[in-house]
């Protein structure tokens, strides 16, 4: 596509949808059009500030997407499962961020840096990861790339704003009442989140590994396109509203020392390694991932540890989903 | 010892202090004569409620260490630097909880259940290891004396209630400032710690790592007596109060099975391995450990991930102390 395009941004209201907003507002790459904002019919007729105007969210459910080339889900799942096939049968190309499709071998599963090779081929309808999949993957791919990749190991200290805003309300909430020596209220998570970590507790599967884990692990081999690649994934939820951190122990088929690993980031696009290392709220607004310098594993051959920490709704969510409409609107539409 | 033994805590208002008397209030396992409660000059003179009583806080400086047969160091590196000797010297038998002792190979580093052969032999000084140690090296016992231990990997979800009680007031106050939209200081660690986690963010060697992960990986060395045992550790401080969580990935030198793994688990003592897993508040006052039912790593042989979660303060560290002390009364004193 040459010249603007029109854009819908469906779940607007909602922490995705106000980073997507936030990043149209700060930056031109994306060549925007008209933008509708959407939302259900609880929050339609909202008015959300954008380049020096005002524009109202319109409710999801009367909305023509046949007027749209292009829309952004940043809904739940219960949501995209219904609107986002209609979209895309009715003309438009949708960016889904929600975990609706992101099993669906059907579904190309895309993440910018990596895999966006996948956007090609007049499909209608992508997903794009968790958060913790695109920063793990993007702080990676140097490594990845130069000595590939015969196994790894995350472990996601997952913040509550991945839960969406009920969560970061549940443990502002409950971290308030608690400083106050007050009962808390559970609605969100089903222990308490506030000065509390949830380790694997979810619904597992007959392997003892939780449900969610083993999704995330089938995101990353769909991300690499790897079906049988070794991955054990542990999400532990913390008590923290937005930053995401990320252990990742590395093991590479060819042997990297971790010195020649730390020169490789450093000079990927998007990445930055500080020696003191960054903390999940000092990622909180930042479109890079912060990645720790490399330490070799003194007892495993050609084993990596590092960590990665990124902005999840803004880098993690938000800014893959506008790096991939813009591709979209660059190559394909 | 027959009979009734003579006892003095050093450190009687910190956490740890504050925490062994109240297992010698609930518990009558060890055969207690009189109890001395020993701290600094700003805190002589407190008075502790103690079986019905009231005992006075008595200056640290001017007690006569000859007097008691046996002393549980429950304070700072510092005070046990210069203490704790002193005390040996007068032939007092001491038991240190702080990290003065712990590398040093003159001195015992002993976990009850694990190496209490080396209270054996006369000595007076004896310590021990951090309660991420005691945890997982006690969780992991059954599995280790059934299949032994070839490699281990482990990652320690840290509560400000291990860096003392001056942590504890400031995650609280950072907290509750935060939630209130002020400006937070920062005194004990290095950054934010509400609502934030600090990996491995210390001072680190030229192997990458922090000089308190090598610390820890020489504690567990000591423990089991395996000089070169290969041990990855990493410490992420979260901000919880108190409980600690800890990730264990073992690769043992026989096979084990997951289900027989958690079978040798349930029939230990000590442990408890409930099916829907445990969070660190969950385990705040009790004296168990709590292990998640372990998993089989499938792509690697021979290797088991578990989480252990107990109270850090009450099992970690003040359980074992006092165990240790109930040993030397029975055997050694």
């Amino acid at each position: 596509m040459k010249g603007q395009c029109d854009l819908a941004i469906v779940g607007a209201t909602g922490l995705v949808g106000e980073s997507l907003i936030e990043l149209l507002q700060e930056s031109r790459t994306f060549p925007l059009g008209r933008l509708h904002l959407l939302a259900g019919p609880d929050r339609a007729g909202t008015r959300i500030e954008f380049r020096g105007g005002y524009l109202a969210v319109q409710e999801l459910a009367g909305f023509d997407f046949s007027t749209v080339p292009l829309a952004i889900f940043a809904t739940g799942s219960h949501v995209s499962a219904e609107f986002a096939p209609r979209a895309a049968a009715a003309g438009c190309v949708v960016i889904d961020t929600s975990a609706c499709f992101r099993q669906d071998p059907q579904v190309p599963l895309v993440v910018a840096e990596l895999n966006s090779g996948a956007l090609a081929g007049h499909r209608r309808l992508f997903a794009t990861p968790a958060s913790v999949v695109t920063e793990a993957l993007v702080a990676l791919h140097p490594i990845v790339a130069a000595a590939g990749l015969e196994r790894l190991e995350v472990t996601v200290l997952e913040p509550v704003s991945a839960s969406g805003r009920e969560a970061v309300e549940e443990l502002a909430g409950q971290s308030a009442a608690l400083l106050n020596g007050q009962p808390i209220e559970t609605r969100v998570y089903p222990r308490q989140i506030a000065f509390n970590c949830l380790v694997s507790i979810d619904e597992r599967d007959q392997s003892g590994y939780t449900k969610y884990e083993m999704q995330l692990r089938n995101e990353i081999r769909r991300v690499l396109g790897v079906a049988e690649l070794p991955v054990q994934f542990t999400r532990v939820r913390v008590p923290v509203f937005h930053g995401e951190t990320v252990a990742l122990r590395v093991t590479t088929r060819k042997p990297l020392a971790a010195a020649d690993a730390r020169r490789l980031l450093e000079a990927a696009p998007g990445l930055q390694v500080p020696d003191e290392g960054v903390t999940p709220v000092e990622a909180v607004g930042q479109d890079d991932i912060y990645v720790n310098p490399p330490v070799a594993d003194p007892d495993t051959p050609r084993t990596l540890f590092l960590w990665a920490t990124a902005d999840n709704i803004r880098r993690g969510m938000a800014g893959n989903a506008l790096r991939l409409a813009e591709l979209l609107v660059k190559e394909y539409l």
